[in-house]
């Protein structure tokens, strides 16, 4: 449990089934913060609110609402997000700028921001230090369970602990933090040191993971520490310590995001390797994994091994069309360009009924690699798209 | 009707339903002929011989299959696709390296040739000047009709006719020729003039249409011109007479494509302007027409315009996000980038239940303009691409 968080989840009424839609951080004391935002130009009010506040370091609440994205709502948007901070800060008796905000749900509806003021006094009465349950259920949207990690760690002798929450399943690609993600832990660091750490642990996990290609206009992340512990990062040694949990942490609801994405039956890393270099790698891992093609083919549990083929040729780094070995799990399929025949095939098909495995391939031209986790595209991820406003 | 063309398509048991597999294009004089081919570094055999034997710009023959892409395949597959032209030769009693292959279907498996070589005497035995819609049929994969068009027109009052003849319906991008694409005319011109303005032609038709954004290995447009008709072109005037037709008969095959692309149920064109430049309109309307959120909301009949901003605002070009306005047909949804209410997205609704629409997205910030034809992502798409090769 990190030591003086406290947070809440309630039905406010955004989401249309009743569930809950409104969620609460908070922590006894001011925190360090950093945060890291969509670069989609088209920006949520409470993104635009949160990048202007964060430039202090300083927060002490964060107030999250599901069911309504407060996006492309112009002015009456900027001002309902400016208004549920207020509302929460005064609840809170701290001071209003210490409030960050986010929003996820649908793009273009005004918030019915009334909604979020008659819930407030529930949402802080039940503030508590074990309902980061209700927090994780409060932001979920077509989400099918809530994403939450616990995992401790000392520094010089001195325990710590860090808690993390995100929701997805749509919109995701791996561009900058991805959906919403809330790290808390009782560390002690300045602002600017929690920003280098977020943003090489993002680039190593959120930013290495894929749904649907679609870049949200809300994606916000956020990391808090309060220094309620007394751990405190000294050195370089204590640095490595928390950058790996915060890793394991955001690798954690990394792998949790996609695997639930929207209608996802699968969880897929995709692994290239022997490349000239780790962004040589990386862009060809990215064209496999969006492949829509090879996506609906691992939906199928079907070793359509050519799909993977078509889409490292067409990834836009040279490569040697009979240089090119691909492993489902262990199983070799693919060795110089083509197919190890019935044998390997049925073998990959086994690997491919598993709810996780892995796709490597080798491109026997350098030392370069790199991962991209993805899942397969089902027809519940069209039945889940073509629905989700009605 | 091209004059001295002749067409035939029959069964040879490559496709496992049964249905008609292979095609025969012939010309009863030697064409002049240009071609391009697929951008994908994974080419199928059939691609890299007709890379290699178009340099003469001479053909009279071209020999395509169905049912198997002859890709990855390796030395075999090459000896396949030789064998294939040669047999072919020998039965139309024609130079060898006067015969051109094109394969289409599953990747990676070996292509039973024995097959091709049963079924060639009835292929040529078969040979039409009508045959044209046998062959269109011959070359279909997922594609549910056949792709044919014609136009006349007439050059120094000599009349010419152009035939076109393309499959889909997956594995569509706009990336240079897309799928298999065939243009007899008996007009006469160069080789180099003919590929001068197949290249342009294709810039504005074929590599102006998406189905799924992903790149096929085996991509093949050729332009045969056996001079037949006696019309020649002769100056500019002529030579846009010609590629005006050119271009009209490409585009009816990329609509014919696009509306015919694996599941899809609506045929829509969007068009970006008031870009700085036609080349930033082009990468916003390729980000739209490849978002699988809006293409699943379209299949929906949902008028979600957010997720048309939400891809705009991602696309990579510096954009205005108070300045975006979107239509359905003339509905106007968006305006400054807000939505325009109830009444406009009840009008709006109606237009995507039609199967043919437009949207259209003016950016205000110049004269650029560019347009991308796509479809809508339906659950047959996710269901054809599961089951594709079992």
């Amino acid at each position: 449990m990190c030591r003086g968080f406290k947070f809440s989840g309630v039905a406010a009424g955004l989401k249309k089934n009743g569930q809950k839609d409104l969620g609460l951080i908070y922590s006894e004391t001011p925190v360090n913060v950093a945060g890291v935002f969509t670069r989609n130009q088209i920006k949520a009010a409470p993104v635009l609110l949160d990048m202007q506040r964060i430039t202090s370091g300083i927060c002490q609440a964060v107030i999250v609402n599901s069911g309504n994205a407060n996006c492309c709502t112009g002015e009456k948007g900027m001002q309902d997000a400016i208004a549920m901070a207020r509302w929460t800060a005064a609840k809170l008796e701290i001071p209003e700028e210490r409030v960050l905000v986010a929003s996820t749900g649908v793009i273009g509806e005004p918030l019915d921001d009334r909604k979020v003021r008659t819930a407030l006094p529930e949402l802080v009465n039940t503030l508590d230090a074990d309902g980061v349950s209700l927090l994780a259920e409060a932001i979920m949207t077509t989400d099918t369970v809530p994403k939450v990690v616990a995992r401790k760690g000392s520094l010089g002798g001195v325990s710590f602990s860090v808690t993390g929450v995100a929701k997805g399943s749509g919109m995701i690609r791996p561009d900058m933090a991805t959906m919403l993600c809330f790290i808390m832990t009782d560390i002690a660091a300045e602002p600017a040191l929690l920003k280098q750490m977020l943003l090489a642990s993002t680039e190593r996990t959120l930013n290495r993971i894929t749904v649907d290609g679609d870049m949200s206009t809300n994606d916000t992340a956020l990391l808090l520490a309060n220094g309620l512990s007394g751990a405190v990062i000294n050195d370089e040694a204590d640095r490595k310590e928390f950058q790996d949990i915060l890793d394991a942490v955001l690798m954690s609801l990394s792998r949790q995001l996609v695997k639930d994405g929207e209608g996802a039956t699968k969880l897929v890393e995709i692994i290239v390797k022997g490349t000239k270099s780790d962004a040589d790698a990386y862009q060809i891992a990215d064209t496999v994994a969006h492949s829509n093609l090879l996506k609906t083919a691992l939906f199928g549990e079907d070793a359509n091994w050519g799909r993977i083929l078509g889409a490292v040729g067409r990834a836009g780094v040279p490569i040697q069309p009979d240089a090119v070995d691909v492993y489902f799990d262990d199983v070799l399929m693919v060795k110089g360009g083509m197919g190890c025949g019935k044998e390997a095939e049925g073998q990959a098909t086994q690997v491919l009924k598993k709810p996780e495995y892995t796709i490597t391939i080798d491109l026997y031209s350098g030392k370069g690699s790199s991962s991209v986790l993805t899942c397969d595209f089902s027809i519940d991820y069209v039945k889940i798209n073509a629905d989700y406003r009605s």
